[in-house]
């Protein structure tokens, strides 16, 4: 994004008026409109959500985007099966909290990843994950995780990278399958981090670490979104969303995020 | 391996006595009975070989684990594409100077990274690489890898990891996979080395790397040897074994391929 232009960014709204004939004033239309407030669009990657499914915020969080990251990123990329242990890092971001949850729906034990000690509580007491932890509180990554781990880790489901992925890493198990889904701990360096070289434990360990993008399984977004719904419905999934009101404070919101201050998806209210 | 045992290591030999009714007096056996003249074994793990299909020699090599490592690790953990360009570092090596061949046999391209211009040469002029470089007279391998991989790097198969294994992932395509053999640039160092962070490439480029071990294809060993078998006596496959004459000699051998200095398969004769 250059200066002056307009903010990326998924949005939700209604159609006031279309030349479209997909689209009719009162449509509510998701689709990446950028930060503002009345947006344009040619009606290209829009697509119609139904307000009678859910609050229409939802197509932005557990029915929309990180909703599917989570759906495919987990069950195609990593593939878990029923008895096998989940970590996810981010656990208590739009992703995460629901990558934990689609875990244990699968029989698997989810243990989350987070940073702070309400979001811990978080995991653990309402979206039921099986163990969590403050990385910032612990010094021994590696401790922790095998304490809360005891058969080591079958799926790393990775929103962050750094030194939690390097933890992780250690504590695989034969045949894991590694995730790479964000890795926000180095998006906003000045320069790029260095790390210790732990692809020998990939041999050892035959393992696979694979990144993806959403984008990967567009054909497949309906197969996606009907099931997250129906899991949704039948009570087995638990959302959170982070209102900024304003679109004067998405910045905030922005910043926020990239600090780790929201619990679920951070979402920014333009209008009402 | 403890101070005063056998070293580890393959090796192929003639049955002397046997009390077990699989193999008999005469017999040609491939098995890993360690750095010794004489073994005893308990037949588990041991296979037949037979002298009339190649060299016996070629059972500790293109008609053996390296070659089963070569044929597996590519075909099953890349899946080369007729078209796709492959890029192996160790090249020169048992397992290496294999990948870049079979590469070739399924329609590739085949860059060859080594450690010396005449294994460069043997690459290129013998083996029917398409483009090969030692990295010890190369300062920039991304310029490198960019100049002999025009289309970019849709497989790269690692032997050695390192600082070649870093400039390979910055020139990856989208929905590359990269096959961890080995890391020997990391097995002598007394420090773990550092790398820069790079997974978040995996991301970009929704790629896959993968570490294996060749037991993890025991149940399909036969296959693999057949059609290996085939290719040589079609002539599309050429291997290079280097012997070293003497088992007081095997240290040194050993030494020498932990620093490259071997062509093809390092191989010790510690009898006629």
């Amino acid at each position: 994004v250059k200066i002056g232009e307009v903010m990326t960014g998924g949005a939700v709204g209604e159609v006031i008026e279309s030349r479209n004939p997909k689209f009719q004033p009162g449509d509510i239309v998701q689709g990446m409109f950028g930060w503002q407030q009345f947006a344009v669009s040619d009606g290209k990657e829009v697509r119609k959500v139904d307000p009678a499914l859910a609050p229409v915020s939802t197509s932005l969080g557990v029915l929309g985007m990180p909703g599917l990251t989570a759906y495919f990123g987990l069950l195609e990329i990593c593939r878990p099966k029923a008895g096998e242990t989940v970590v996810v890092s981010g656990a208590a971001g739009a992703v995460g909290s629901l990558v934990g949850q689609i875990a244990r729906i699968h029989g698997c034990r989810a243990v989350g990843i987070a940073g702070t000690d309400s979001k811990v509580l978080h995991l653990t007491d309402e979206l039921g994950f099986d163990a969590a932890f403050n990385y910032k509180t612990t010094s021994d990554y590696r401790a922790r995780l095998r304490e809360m781990c005891p058969s080591g880790i079958d799926v790393y489901f990775d929103n962050v990278g750094g030194v939690i992925t390097d933890a992780a890493l250690w504590e695989i198990n034969v045949g894991a399958r590694i995730a790479i889904c964000g890795q926000i701990s180095q998006y906003n360096l000045e320069q790029p981090e260095m790390g210790p070289r732990l692809l020998w434990q990939l041999i050892v360990k035959r393992a696979r670490i694979e990144g993806f993008l959403v984008f990967q399984f567009a054909s497949r977004y309906r197969e996606g979104l009907v099931q997250m719904a129906q899991w949704l419905k039948e009570g087995k999934l638990t959302y959170r969303e982070q209102f900024e009101e304003g679109i004067e404070n998405a910045p905030r919101a922005f910043l926020g995020m990239m600090r780790g201050e929201n619990l679920g998806k951070q979402l920014v209210r333009v209008s009402t």
